[in-house]
């Protein structure tokens, strides 16, 4: 496996695998890997000819008192894990690397932002693809794999190859839990013994709000929605961030649920802030 | 010559003359062509293996009350025009094809954009930036041509290129001028014939400026902006829109000039907003 710091030898190294004709996998990721990264890795590696794991915390994504600086990092477990997967090459940056100066442009993501953690984060998704576009442009893949954890992520980044005219496909990954249901997260290790034991409590929230769609046959989202806050603030004593029930991927609000949509809640504990949704056919 | 005017076919055939390993030059323009313009062409054509030249005229660069629908067109003149330059293939999509839905993401530009004409159109530089970043996707270019008239125009796109790691040779292209000095613009010919009467007195107030600094050894900005805007009012019935001396291409106000620097003018006629710029070693 190649390990990459470098910007250069990273584009030299993909140039060559593309002359040669590889179909090049991407699984872009800010490292603390667990076993939902690995997962992506392992579609991507069946997929495409070779696979190129990035790990970078991108400053760019993270707002005023956010968790940049508490952002778990293990590199040395990171590469262990990364060679025993069997992958061709790691790119792991410093931010002098990918940001030597500021940038003069970046990405503005206008839709979707205006729900869930869009709202919540501003420039969030701004950061996200302004980083995603330069990874993109550096890897030039032809698959790129993203947890559906981060549904809105997945949303903004398919409009943006689209709008831009990028021959990329955007691989969309089912989100792995701990057996209690608590979904995989790097930030699962900045969360206190007792938030620990709550968190699960917010995929129970979820599944009952399906079963409640499902099984009850609600379809009124305002009805829906005011059954998740209240299951929610009854079970969570973590911050709900929000409670959201919209089409999915269009990450709009509807007054009747139909076609594909998510349920998705974030909640914000001391030192970690965790997002977590369910996406179904209504 | 082959003429595409849907993204796709476009895209197709350019994946082809790379597979050829062909070098590709591209041509960004707004149409209604000028020996400007063909000579981007000339020089794109003895630097690569094909060329091609796009026509779009851009709408989300213009702003509410430019000149987006006065802008000139005349493709069949464009075509024939571009036929006998002897390229490969011609872009020439509709609105629609460019734009099917508002984009969900957009370039926004922060550097040098309060300056010249970034400091007059507010969001002219993220609709240009936006929209050549969707060219290129298309395009793969290894070199773009940029006629230097627009000055700031090519520091914009270089940077944006740098910043986001892509392969592209930006060549920038002196400007071209009628016998009289004017420089060549497709927006030339929404003067009226008394304001095309004027309009060479903007480049010679910019040689006098050059002149002020070269002969005289004036290096004060504020004494050659001073020259620069005296110069203007006495020989400019338009509306200035500016006459900014700056370092180049970083596009910054210096105390003292040194280094290059450029000289730029914007003058706002009835149906025309004309720009000039000279470049010079101080």
């Amino acid at each position: 496996m190649k390990l990459f710091t470098k910007i250069s030898p990273m584009k030299k190294w993909v140039k060559n695998q593309k002359r040669d004709g590889k179909m090049i996998g991407f699984v872009p990721t800010m490292g603390y890997l667990h076993e939902g990264h690995l997962s992506l890795i392992e579609k991507a590696k069946k997929e495409n000819d070779v696979v190129i794991l990035s790990i970078f915390v991108n400053p760019l994504q993270f707002g005023k008192g956010e968790d940049f600086e508490l952002y778990p990092k293990d590199f040395e477990r990171d590469f262990v894990l990364a060679k025993e997967t069997g992958i061709d090459a790691v790119f792991y940056p410093e931010n002098e690397e990918m940001y030597p100066t500021e940038m003069s442009a970046t990405i503005v993501v206008h839709e979707g932002t205006n729900v869930l953690c869009g709202a919540k984060r501003p420039n969030h998704f701004d950061g996200v693809a302004t980083v995603v576009l330069k990874l993109f442009h550096i890897m030039d893949p032809d698959r790129a794999y993203f947890g559906l954890k981060d549904a809105q992520q997945v949303a903004v980044i398919k409009r943006m190859v689209q709008d831009f005219h990028m021959d990329i496909e955007i691989v969309p990954c089912p989100t792995l839990r701990e057996r209690d249901g608590l979904a995989k997260s790097s930030r699962n290790v900045n969360l206190t013994k007792e938030e620990r034991k709550e968190a699960p409590s917010i995929f129970q929230v979820l599944q009952e709000t399906k079963d409640f769609i499902t099984t009850k046959g609600s379809t009124s989202s305002q009805e829906v929605e005011e059954f998740l806050r209240s299951s929610l603030s009854k079970k969570i004593n973590g911050k709900v961030d929000y409670g959201e029930v919209l089409s999915f991927p269009q990450l709009k609000k509807q007054d009747f649920l139909s076609g594909e949509i998510i349920i998705a809640v974030a909640v914000k504990y001391s030192k970690a802030r965790l997002i977590d949704n369910i996406i179904i056919s209504v």
